[in-house]
């Protein structure tokens, strides 16, 4: 799954070829389609691969550091997608790759859709413990606004039209903005 | 022009083939290579193409009706961005396309980075009319957020994510919030 992974952040999904998946795994291609059965079983497992690698690190703490308030949880959350390792890099250029094939395959449709709604609603989980009053459609709603911009932030950023250290800031100010409309 | 963004929004950047953009145009692709001289001159000139036309409209307006206000231009300039017409689905998809492929591809970077000031500056025009006492730096910051939750919005769209009457909703409250936020 990582060499899988790794091949679509280098290649995208279009250049994608089983051939170089199998060489970068260092196994043969046949036990790649065994494993996979096809080209949509790749996509598949590595969209699941991804978002569990990104759940991983955007919710690893410093063991010695004090508990995160609320707030930070949040902010941590969604700021450790817009870090500069190779590990965050690969993640966000296969999303958005996995996204922009999207538009033109069905195939991943339902899948993506489904990875959209659990990742928003995670959010939705941490904004609602920062601001408890809030209902659960206005937690949904500024849930849905962070994550969407943060797609578009990363996307310029990867894609080179937005410095990293300004799509951090924007971001911090999209939380303040968010937190604050759901706070009055 | 017109059949190099249709030809993009149906097969992709990286599914782009002169022969099939010739067909398209009815012209043959001696004509095509004379014209642009090399695929990135296509994709250049595409991109040009699809921000004069999105330029065009997202500022058409019915001769009869009130002239708007500075509010109602601003969101109306926004939110013509998410509508389902062939020109505007094809227009999001070729963007969006030109985006995902620049970060594999250095080539186009500069001119997508150059088209995505242009853009943000015109929103933050627009939002300047709004809240006159903002400065610039507030303007620009809004309007690049703005922007960028549009591009993720319009991806999730385009990708089966979010129907496009929520993402429109998402949208408007986010201008709303902007607004607020310039003018506290």
């Amino acid at each position: 799954m990582e060499a899988a992974a790794r091949v679509i952040a280098r290649r995208g999904v279009r250049g994608l070829r089983v051939e170089e998946l199998a060489a970068e795994a260092g196994v043969s291609t046949a036990l790649i389609y065994y494993h996979f059965k096809d080209r949509t079983g790749i996509l598949r497992q590595t969209l699941e691969f991804i978002n569990d690698r990104a759940e991983r690190y955007t919710t690893e703490r410093d063991p010695d550091a004090p508990p995160p308030t609320a707030r930070e949880e949040l902010e941590q959350t969604l700021l450790l997608e817009l870090q500069d390792t190779v590990e965050v890099r690969e993640n966000s250029t296969a999303w958005g790759e996995l996204r922009a094939s999207a538009v033109f395959d069905e195939t991943l449709r339902e899948d993506l859709a489904r990875a959209t709604r659990i990742w928003v609603q995670e959010v939705a989980g941490l904004l609602g413990v920062v601001q408890p009053m809030s209902s659960a459609v206005a937690l949904a709603g500024a849930a849905e606004r962070l994550t969407a911009l943060l797609e578009g932030l990363s996307m310029r950023w990867l894609s080179g039209s937005l410095p990293l250290a300004h799509a951090r800031t924007l971001l911090t100010e999209a939380i303040d903005t968010e937190v604050a409309r759901l706070g009055s």
